[in-house]
C-alpha cells in the first residue's frame, strides 16, 4: 500500500508552521507498513487542491488529508475531494450533536458557519473528533483509500490514534492483526544499539526493527504481524525479551514517555520529594520536571547555582572545596546534592556541575560534567561524564542523564 | 513569481525529520514577495523525483529544492534535475578546492565519492557553502529558475540568506531593492495590534505589512521595494516611525532576536546582575537566561521556590504574609523579589508566583500571576497578570512577562 500525505493550509506555504503533521502520520504509517512516497503541501484554493489530488490519485492508493475541515469559507478539503469523486456532502447527525453540545456546554453561540463542520463526505465511516468539532472521515472510491483529519496536531494525534489505525488495519489486512510497540532507551548512540542488536536487524522479518535517534534518545520501534493478535503480541514480546537481555541497561520506558515522566510517577508512588542544585544546567531539571502537572507533590524546589558565590553562601560548599577541587569536580557535586537535600527538606537531593562551554572553565575541558545524587540512609553518588556538542546539547544530556540516574537509583 | 519547494530525502517520508527548511524558505520567500504555492516531499529515488520535477515545471516559474546534494549514492538531487535539463555536471574548481580544504584541516581522509560533491550543473551559478561540503546551485533554463541547496538546515539557512537572496533578488528584480524589517511585540494580541494599525494594513502597496503570531508574540515584516535602496530604507523607516507611535509600548526589538537577548545585552551594557526566585515557572526563566553563552556574566542564580517552605524557610516570606495573602499574591511577590535580590547578592531581583493550574490554588484562578521586580533604590514594582491558557502557555507567557518588565523598566 502506497500512501501520499497532503496538507492543506496556507498558513504552511507563508511558512508561520512547519508540516509537522505529515511527520507524525509518517512515523504511525511507516509502523503500520504503509509506504508513504509523497508528502504535499498546498493552500487554502480549490482549483490547486484538485490538481493535487488527481496528481495523487495518479500515484498513492492511499491519500491522507489534514486540514481545510473547519468552519470557515477558507476550509473547503472536503468539498472539494466530494466534487472529485462525484459525491454529496450530507450531515452527520452524531458530529451535529457534539458540535452544539460543545456550544451549550462552552456557554457560547453557535453561528450557522458552525454546522458547516457536521457535513462529511457521502459514504464515508465519521473519525469521531475528541478534541474538536470538526470530524474526520475515510471512505473508498474507486480501488482508493482517502482519509481526511483536521489540521491541528491536538485534534488530528489522538484521531489517527484512537480510529484511523483501526480503519486501516480493518480495510486493507482483513486477515492480519498489526501489533506495535516503542522501547525507549537513554544513553547509548544509535549506531552502539544498533551494533549490539545487528543480528536481529538483519534478520528481521516479523517483528520488524525500526530504530529512530533523535534529542539524544535513541527508539526502537517494534512491529509484527500476525492473524491473531495474541500472536502477534507473543511475537513482540519475545523479542523485546531478547533486546533487552543485551541492552536494557539503558531501558527507560515504552511509547511516548519520557524521562522525566518516568522520574515523576516512581517519585509519586514511593511517597519521596526532590530538590536540585543546578549550576550548568540553569534551572533546565526544574522546569522539566514542573512541566508535569502535579509535580508539586514530588518536587520541593532548586538552588540555580551558577556563581561560585551562591555555591559557597547559600548552599555551603567548603572553600576549601571550590578552592582546592573547583566548583566542577565530584566533592562540588557531592556538597551540592547533600546540601540542597537539607536546605530543602527533599528525600533525595540531586546535582550538577560541569562546564557547557563555549570556554573551558577551571581548566577542565568543555563537557566534563558531575551529578551528585544523596538519598537518605545511602552515600552520595557521583556521576561524572564528558559529553560532546556545544553548550545546548551539553546542557539537555546533562539534565536527562540527571533523569536517568534517578530511575536507575531506584533500582530498575 | 510563483514557487515550488521540493524537499528531497527518505527521512521526511519516514517522519524522522519535519520539514522545517520549507517553513524557512517560506518564511524567507514570502519576505522577498515570491508566491509559494506547493510544498512537495520526495524519496531519495531517481524516478519518483523525476516525476515530481515534472510536475513542478507544470505550475512555478521558481523551483528550490532541499536536501540530495551529498557525496553518497542516495543523493541524486543534481543528477536528476540535470538529467531532466538535458545538462551534463561539471566539475567545479572552487568547491573542489573547499572540500579538499575541509579534509585537510580536519585531518581526515578523502574517499573519493567526496569529489561527487564538487559536481555542479552546467551553467549554475554556485552558492558557496560556509558550514558544510556541498555547494548550493542557482540556474535558469526555458525561462524557469531552479535552486538547489544541501538538506542541513545549519548550511541551508546562511546560504540562502547570504547567497541565495542576492541571486533572487539580482534575476528578477533587476531595478529594483526590496528591503525588509522584522518588528518584534510582546504584550498584545495579533487582533489588537492589527486593530491599532488596520489603516495601515488596509492601505498598504509599498512597504507592505505581514503579521505573524506565534508563541505569545506578534511580529509585523515591513517590506519596501525601490529603485535605490536608500529610498527603501527611507520607505520602511518612515513607515516603521508611524507604526511605533501607536504600538511602540509593545515594541521589544528587531529581527530574529528574543525577549532575553534583549534582557541579556541590557544588563551587560549596564554592567548590572540578576537573581530570581520562581514559583510557578520552576525554573524556566533560569534555563532561558542561562541558554545564551555568556550569562554566567549577568546571572547569580535563583531559588526554585516550589512549596510554601522553601519560600518561607530559604526566601524569607514571612510566615504573616503566607498566612494572610496567601503565596499568589502582590505582598509575596514582593517579599521574593526584594529576598532573592539579596541573598543571592545580584543588583536586580525578579520573582514569579501564580497558579499555572490545572487546579486552583489558594482560591485564587488559573492564570493569576505576580511578577516582582526589586532593583536597588527604587521601591519594588509588582506586575498582577491574568493569563488565559493552559499550563504550558501560562508558564511560558509569565517567563516572557518577566524579560519583557525588564526591559521596560530599563526604561525604553
Amino acid at each position: 500500500m502506497d500512501a501520499e500525505i497532503i496538507a492543506v493550509g496556507s498558513e504552511l506555504l507563508l511558512g508561520q508552521i512547519a508540516n509537522t503533521n505529515a511527520q507524525f502520520l509518517s512515523q504511525e504509517l511507516a509502523g503500520l507498513g504503509v509506504n508513504v512516497y509523497y508528502h504535499t503541501v498546498v493552500g487554502d484554493n480549490r482549483e490547486r487542491l484538485s490538481d493535487a489530488i488527481a496528481h495523487a490519485q495518479e500515484r498513492a492508493d492511499l491519500i491522507i488529508f489534514s486540514g481545510g475541515l473547519g468552519p470557515t469559507k477558507d476550509d473547503l478539503t472536503k468539498e472539494t475531494i466530494a466534487k472529485s469523486l462525484g459525491r454529496e456532502l450530507v450531515y452527520d447527525e452524531k458530529a451535529m450533536e457534539a458540535i452544539e453540545d460543545y456550544f451549550r456546554k462552552t456557554k457560547r453561540v453557535m453561528t450557522e458557519n458552525n454546522k458547516k463542520q457536521a457535513l462529511v463526505i457521502e459514504g464515508s465511516s465519521v473519525l469521531a473528533n475528541d478534541h474538536g468539532m470538526a470530524p474526520g472521515m475515510a471512505l473508498e472510491a474507486e480501488g482508493k483509500k482517502y482519509m481526511l483529519f483536521p489540521g491541528p496536531p491536538r485534534e488530528l494525534k489522538p484521531m489517527f490514534l484512537n480510529y484511523g489505525t483501526t480503519y486501516l488495519q480493518k480495510g486493507f489486512h482483513t486477515r492480519e492483526h498489526i501489533v506495535s510497540r516503542v522501547l525507549r532507551f537513554f544513553g547509548i548512540g544509535e549506531s552502539q544499539l544498533e551494533t549490539k542488536i545487528l543480528d536481529l536487524i538483519d534478520a528481521q522479518t516479523n517483528p520488524t526493527i525500526a530504530p529512530l535517534a533523535g534529542f539524544g534518545e535513541v527508539t526502537l520501534r517494534l512491529t509484527s504481524k500476525s492473524s491473531t493478535s495474541e500472536e502477534a503480541y507473543r511475537l513482540i514480546d519475545s523479542l523485546e525479551t531478547t533486546i533487552l537481555s543485551r541492552v536494557g541497561d539503558y531501558f527507560y520506558g515504552y511509547g511516548d514517555t519520557t524521562l522525566e515522566n518516568e522520574v515523576f510517577k516512581r517519585l509519586l508512588d514511593s511517597g519521596r520529594t526532590i530538590a536540585c542544585a543546578e549550576s550548568l544546567t540553569g534551572g533546565w531539571f526544574s522546569k522539566t520536571l514542573t512541566d508535569l502537572s502535579g509535580s508539586s507533590g514530588v518536587f520541593n524546589g532548586g538552588i540555580v547555582c551558577y556563581t561560585n558565590e551562591v555555591k559557597e553562601n547559600v548552599l555551603k560548599v567548603p572553600d576549601t572545596v571550590l578552592e582546592k577541587d573547583g566548583a566542577v569536580s565530584e566533592a562540588c557535586a557531592k556538597a551540592l546534592a547533600e546540601n540542597v537535600r537539607e536546605l530543602l527538606g527533599a528525600d533525595i537531593g540531586i546535582s550538577f556541575t560541569g562546564v557547557a562551554g563555549p570556554d573551558k572553565s577551571e581548566d577542565k575541558e568543555v563537557g566534563t560534567v558531575y551529578i551528585g545524587i544523596a538519598e537518605d540512609g545511602a552515600p552520595v553518588r557521583v556521576h561524572s561524564l564528558l559529553l560532546a556538542g556545544g553548550r545546548g546539547r551539553i546542557r539537555s544530556q546533562t539534565m536527562k542523564h540527571g533523569f536517568f540516574q534517578l530511575l536507575k537509583a531506584g533500582g530498575r
